[in-house]
């Protein structure tokens, strides 16, 4: 649990593989028992975070199937760790070589250098590929399921911004969230983003966003105090996403700004329970969930791999050089990034209905 | 580890004690061999943090002063735990109990209600009240002086926003961080966030505000890669505290408007040293530490308990009612919060050094 | 979690203190809401394991009176951590100055030192001493009374052996283990016990012994497979005990000698519930509870503390040498353990209850 | 890490798959980069364990052929997480459709059927299967192989008895434990072992043992005080083997009949080194290693699997019934698992060695 690699302590995924190695994978420890589970139910959400759909994402090809290894029987997990897999099919190595040496800015090369010394798997950027977001998606699908079919709770993640054009309201609806490619409920503004992106990756340039994520139905009271606080949990999953910089809840970094007069949620009785009237906390108080639908916002740098030349430096002789990364990149990852938010959001979730007992250990 | 009172995973900090409790205290386990170390050593962070100290804070009186109840020996720690203890003195019960029914807007009473049933101690807020960020400072003075003293890792935080005044450029030197009770570095702006808290303590409203955090000398290549990377791990620290509700590093939120050949940090050699010559990645990258100074911002919601009149519900009728929150509160945090924030930066970077083999067993 | 301070995984405990230092005292968190509790709970358990008792134990003089510092409210637990602390009153170091340099033959003090350099608290063999498993026994009263309460689990633990007087057949009634200093429930056996106590004590010689812990009522199915077996973690809990060097479930070393035929517990069902009509098993298969009594036997050295000269070396000088070991010391530990294997019993199974839902987390 | 599925905290073993489903497998995180690896470092220790290889084991038919999936790059370890994969070839569900209500006597069926209601996988025993044990030695051969190339430690583990029959002294040489199927190092002794597992084999009857296993050159003051001592870690792990029952180190149950005089190790300096002249210490005080070799014995019962007809209890109807065991089984597992518990224990030690910073986290 100390490697980076698991997340969870009753539902703990551990996910394994490297981009460009034979396959990427993951197990799934910790589910109940009972659970009407088959590939199908994972394959939909990976399909939505797959290279290759569209022109604003990398032209990698990747099926994306998902192979469950363990811990079904006749279609209901058993309560044994569910591993799954995907077999890696369009893998090139050849295009990383120059990495050992030249370093790429805003990437991870060059602290992962000096960690692993000559020993760090560079192909495709190895472990610290975005890719890997594949094997929270396995897991996260399953904790989702888990979670709608244990308790209805729902969990939607859209495009609310990519670079400056960011949507100017709620979304009526989250049901088109993916009828358009950059995942924005909002056709208008989904029309303007996809330009956008294109007219990056024109320049050879990237651009970044913030995905807005939203929880229903959480029962009250789930979480933990302090060091396990909702936040805490939520926070620490959002930043194991590549490119992830900020994250905030509720009225987040705008409401610090404002006065606690305003910032205050109102509790109201409505149709017997106890809701607030506005949702600043976005849905924790306390670490604890409120009943509130869970709004979280995340904030992705602009992609790092950009086609222009950069200056940099050669790790090995100490010289400036200047460094085209080659490879094939998205110009955006913000459109692929909802399915992943959902997945950490829900296994997150999951973890702590049965930490603290919200679902059993068989449905 | 389950119940949210622990962090970190070779330096294992765990907090008891209840606001209006006996005492409030620490557990730090796993600290090398060989420290120095005494309650000066602690005291003076604890003082920074300490209620009652001007008129800008809560009137609480506490001296908060720290024992050490074992794990040193001869003025040296042994590489046994480390129990910390601070007992309450100025405990007042009475003005909570009204809290048992009526919802304080902004407070964790109602999830806390639900979770705990009626066995959750309210006095004072019990264990979601920010007193118990003192236990942090304890094991956080610890952890910061093992950082020091063994890697030259330095933190400083200090307040760069109260409300909507903010810190117009970088501060010239943290030495004048203490120099006024905000804990802003520039005196202009500290004498301009002075007077917007007191007007709002005189409206009977309150403030919230953003930290901002600069450690420097931490070693490349510190930390864990996805569920470990350094943003995850300090994020989840950082949303412990409470009103916390916004993390980002680096270029944060603003850097996802931008584009990549902007956010990218060009990589230059200086004196011997490879470097960048901006730090939009906050001195983070694929979740390692880039050598540059991590920079981290947290933004706090305007303090809940605020003095005005505020519609509410009482939970065991479930009618509408009008609260006045008694009891003595901060009208705005953030002054007090930079040694917490200096304090889980600290633990969380020195159990990264200690998991990572940078600092050993014993000095 | 990594420096072997803390146990538990849902119900924490985590210890601190030295032999001769201000206090030892305990951290227990995870335990649920609810739970009736004061320092009488805890005492009864605690006096049990108390020196000084009778002249078969050291004459150290400890009350060893417990107090609750946190975690309870009006009488009741409140679901946050129960920090428990008990004062040193006769602690003397000088005994052990010795000791820096002339190696105990069966002690920690080699490899101790070794581990922590010259740091190592070495008075009264700090954290390594005996007197530590009090603060087990501060969290096992807890937990002995949670699943009292909430399961009707009851664990009782006797002296079994001392020597090589045994009990020759099973005891007729648990009540009667605390009517004589040895705590064995057969009145014959135990006078013999004592005898041969007192004989080897006369001669600075010390006896170890075998002490039997029976678990009623656990519930059929309580428990994990594999790494978290019954058997795995209520055998890392005994051999945390010092001195402990061996521990078997039910039929155990010498069920390893008889066949399978003989050994299998064959099914029956008896007034409505399945059965075996022996237990071979000890109630446990497959690492989970099969509800019939576990029974364990935990093996526990000759105190290595013997008055006669041994011989062995001077760590500095690498010179042989004689020691006489001083310091006030048992001459047998085991009639002190059972409480403290009721303790750690106690916790473990605690633990696996609150893991495995079988107790939620409000009483 | 909370259900029953992974060992170690800096070196974590998760074991995945079923005795029946489509493969078995492991992910070992934690291991350091640098490590020269491959297959053939791991198939040897498979091959040791493998069933189908003579008379005295199952009949079952299985390469075990292990395939590494992640973790290395150009034959050496990434420090990335390590999975590997056996495909079960032969597997046959049929036989134990009866199993969902006859209940076999010394099994988990029981157990788990109330644990995991009717959704257990169990097909061969599933989780519970010894077969599961391979993925223990996929794992264990890895932390062999650091263990020896780091710091030359050794582990070697074989049969001491076999049901009655016992070798009656050390072995002369470890390098001939497997020259028979039995894996005594005695050749006269394992005929006599050879010929008791027949005998029991044709009366539908087996038979238990005992493993012995010894470590060298264990570094001094490897290990942790209390609850994660060397003696408390490596138990866990021995228990997590099916049927074993009983583990004990150095003079163990037979030393707790001794005096302090006899058991207490005398320290005598031999060639520069401080050593003990007898090793009733196992190798352990205080939790922590003293560098004389670190000695085990682990007592299996007899194989719950036998063919004579048993009385039992068929859980639906509660009638009482008769069980002929079907399927292949072991008539002593024995022989097959002294590759078991070498990789148990060195999974457990090289986790220590990890995380007392013995070994880096680059070779």
């Amino acid at each position: 649990m100390l490697s980076g690699n698991s997340i969870g302590q009753k539902l703990t995924l551990t996910s394994f593989g490297e981009s460009h190695g034979r396959c990427i994978g993951t197990v799934l420890d910790g589910c109940p028992a009972g659970l009407e589970l088959d590939e199908k139910d994972i394959q939909g959400m990976l399909d939505y975070r797959r290279p290759g759909q569209s022109n604003i994402t990398t032209q990698r090809k990747e099926s994306d199937t998902v192979e469950i290894l363990s811990g079904t029987f006749r279609g209901y997990t058993t309560g044994a760790p569910i591993a799954m897999i995907i077999w890696n099919h369009d893998r090139r190595s050849g295009d990383y070589d120059i990495l050992r040496t030249l370093l790429r800015p805003g990437h991870s090369d060059y602290p992962a250098m000096i960690k692993y010394n000559k020993y760090n798997d560079i192909r495709g950027g190895g472990r610290f590929s975005g890719r890997l977001t594949a094997t929270h998606v396995m897991g996260g699908a399953v904790a989702k399921k888990l979670l709608k079919t244990a308790l209805g709770v729902t969990t939607n993640s859209y495009t609310a911004c990519i670079g400056k054009i960011c949507m100017d309201k709620a979304p009526r609806s989250m049901s088109s969230i993916y009828d358009n490619d950059v995942r924005c409920p909002d056709p208008g503004t989904a029309a303007k983003m996809r330009d956008a992106i294109m007219r990056a990756r024109k320049k050879g340039d990237s651009l970044g966003g913030i995905i807005q994520s939203v929880t229903k139905n959480v029962p009250v009271g789930l979480g933990e105090p302090i060091f396990n606080s909702l936040e805490s949990d939520l926070s620490r999953a959002m930043f194991s996403i590549p490119s992830v910089k900020g994250v905030e809840f509720g009225s987040g970094f705008a409401g610090s700004a404002s006065y606690g007069s305003q910032n205050n949620d109102t509790y109201v009785k409505r149709r017997g329970k106890i809701v607030t009237r506005t949702n600043n906390a976005g849905g924790i108080l306390g670490g604890l969930a409120t009943g509130m639908p869970i709004v979280m916002r995340i904030a992705f740098k602009p992609v790092s791999s950009i086609t222009q030349p950069q200056k940099t430096v050669d790790a090995d002789s100490g010289r400036s050089a200047v460094i085209k990364v080659g490879g094939r990149h998205d110009p955006c990852v913000v459109p692929r990034a909802p399915p992943v938010v959902d997945s950490l959001a829900s296994l997150v979730l999951a973890d702590h209905a049965l930490v603290g007992g919200f679902i059993g250990t068989v449905l």
